[in-house]
């Protein structure tokens, strides 16, 4: 097995990862095929498999569109990772991926009823992966993109787009993107200022952090600072990538520089999409007052929830289940993918982000700081975000 | 959606056709994914996906090889199709593929509770196929190539034998050449003649005809007859390509030249891997005594039973679900896969293949002319075959 360059693999492993890993020895595969037609009988045989399915394939070959009605297209997702930047652990290559790929296609089916398939690729280059997912996307519904590392990504997302006829989404990005921005809605009315108003710190410019500056822009919100691990990103600076340079002119009208400290200064949110143990309570304590800190690195997250409450932010959230105002793509990506099948959408348009945000962050009637956000596991979430993609 | 030039695409449909259309079309898709591990809570979002996926992400960068332990990968098989030959109907591209892949993949979970997923490539060039087949291979812990034309489907089956490390088994050349062997092994006690005796005819000389005439003269059997379009292969014959050159150096040791008819004359044992209504009532009169006749063309045979046994045929057998004595792959690539899967195999050898087919064929414990071979919803198939993979 080929196992890409694998970077920054811990070798830490305490008492509760022994444990959760041996959950996963145990449990074996996280999801796995059922038949949906009987084949009970040679007639059903005859009917599914050979000499009826001729009949299907002819069929087919010169209906290629009704793919959509009678096959696993109808109903199908790929979710594709190359294992370049898995969660908040970097490059950690295909075997590493696979675990999040099979979580994602568990969320998929029990959440939204989308038959996902994981597929991680033995391959991190950009043409290849184009290629490959051409190759294989005929029998599919949709394409999640998941896990690829900036800026490969964007060139990636944007060629798949522009050449196959299904939606293609790289999660990571616009999942993210979708679902601060719905969270940011519901915490700007908490503390009672007009989001489009608020001093936005967005730390990380990669998928995530370069995709949610680029929504809340189209959002409206005016005043974003952008920082990668070389501090504020700004037009003048010095060997900016093109995703960067693209952003450059986009944010930062106050033309900050430095590092954290000095973006935090006065800020009215944080939006943590970097890495663990990035923002201290010091950096809480310079923001304006009832700041917002949305600490979503994943495993681990920015700062944890209660270090943040105890410097002074009036509104917290993570990226983890085991917080509260869980602020997870899995709010968005399986509704974004159920209502595109289901309509036969072919791509994911920045209106119907947009929308897709609206309609999350309307579900919480009445915000307040310890629930900006509707549960994973509130029911409305999926039909809601269905409802929004058209 | 690209289509690959189909061709022989016949555009009579009849009133048997629009039913089996209609019932496709009402199915939707055959198979669907299922969630295995729970779902209902917080706390099983926080092990199953973020944090608790990261411990699992970390250990599998580290030992890719647990993927098989606890991971899709642990039961997993990729269908995979470029629909350049789709059962006998030609070069009908991915999208003709499809609902075969997809019949195949409800036959894997339904007979041996395999998860297999089809996957249809919108490619039909050889290097694209094996870099393609290579880079989503990490999930999956084996590969069904199906109905991919010959000559190339040698070459792509080899080169991906070689360079991956799950089991690879191009279906149409093995899983035909087992069940074909298992078959000619009751038949010829049936007309109580030693098989290695037999004078066999094969007719078509693509990815079946060639693999099984290689496997009958693994099983023994001396005198074999192969012809293609142009008629029977000699070594002499000018303009043979590699494979087919290879048949000649091991076939027709009579050195039998002209077609069919000439091929017939005293054989003991036709098998038919060739196209419809290949074989007449003045071929099986032309045979030896107590003739053996597969017609096992999908989805039309060379010959119909009735027709065969009309003029003279002791055995008859085909490929589909509506007549006796079905020689079909679906005997074989459940368990093959099954058992493979199960012990961790990661080549399927020559060795394996007669070891399977004679454990299919000691299924039936007294052969007769109404039943050489064991049904395919007989359950213990699936075991016999799994068990003989080692």
């Amino acid at each position: 097995m080929t196992n890409n360059s694998p970077k920054r693999v811990s070798n830490g492993v305490d008492t509760k990862s022994k444990k959760i890993l041996a959950a996963f020895k145990s449990q074996g595969a996280r999801v796995e095929t059922k038949g949906r037609a009987k084949l009970k009988s040679k007639k059903d045989f005859s009917l599914w498999y050979t000499p009826g399915v001729g009949v299907a394939s002819l069929h087919l070959a010169k209906h290629p569109e009704d793919a959509r009605k009678m096959s696993v297209k109808k109903n199908s997702v790929a979710v594709i990772s190359d294992g370049s930047a898995v969660l908040g652990l970097g490059n950690i290559g295909p075997y590493g991926a696979l675990p999040v790929m099979e979580g994602k296609a568990l969320i998929f089916k029990e959440m939204a009823g989308v038959d996902a398939w994981p597929i991680v690729l033995d391959t991190q280059d950009p043409d290849e992966i184009v290629r490959t997912v051409k190759a294989i996307a005929p029998a599919f519904g949709g394409i999640n993109l998941e896990d690829i590392a900036s800026p490969k990504c964007f060139a990636i997302e944007k060629r798949l787009i522009e050449e196959l006829d299904i939606p293609v989404m790289h999660d990571d990005q616009h999942g993210t993107a979708i679902v601060v921005l719905a969270g940011l809605m519901n915490a700007a009315k908490v503390v009672k200022k007009d989001m489009k108003k608020l001093k936005v710190v967005v730390s990380g410019a990669g998928a995530a952090g370069a995709a949610t500056a680029k929504l809340l822009i189209a959002a409206g919100v005016r005043d974003i600072v952008l920082l990668d691990r070389t501090g504020t990103i700004y037009a003048a600076r010095p060997g900016l990538n093109e995703s960067k340079a693209e952003l450059a002119a986009l944010t930062n009208p106050r033309r900050v520089a430095g590092g954290l400290a000095e973006a935090m200064v006065g800020a009215d949110a944080f939006i943590g999409l970097s890495g663990k143990g990035v923002l201290t309570a010091e950096h809480i304590k310079s923001m304006a007052p009832k700041s917002i800190v949305f600490a979503m690195a994943n495993p681990e997250p920015e700062i944890l929830p209660g270090e943040a409450l105890r410097a002074g932010a009036a509104v917290i959230a993570t990226g983890r289940s085991d917080f509260p105002n869980q602020i997870n793509n899995s709010l968005v990506f399986p509704g974004i993918f159920r209502g595109a099948l289901d309509k036969e959408v072919k791509k994911i348009t920045e209106a119907t982000k947009l929308r897709t945000a609206r309609a999350l962050a309307a579900l919480v009637a009445r915000p307040t700081a310890a629930k900006i956000i509707p549960d994973m596991l509130d029911p409305r979430v999926v039909k809601a975000v269905a409802r929004a993609v058209h």
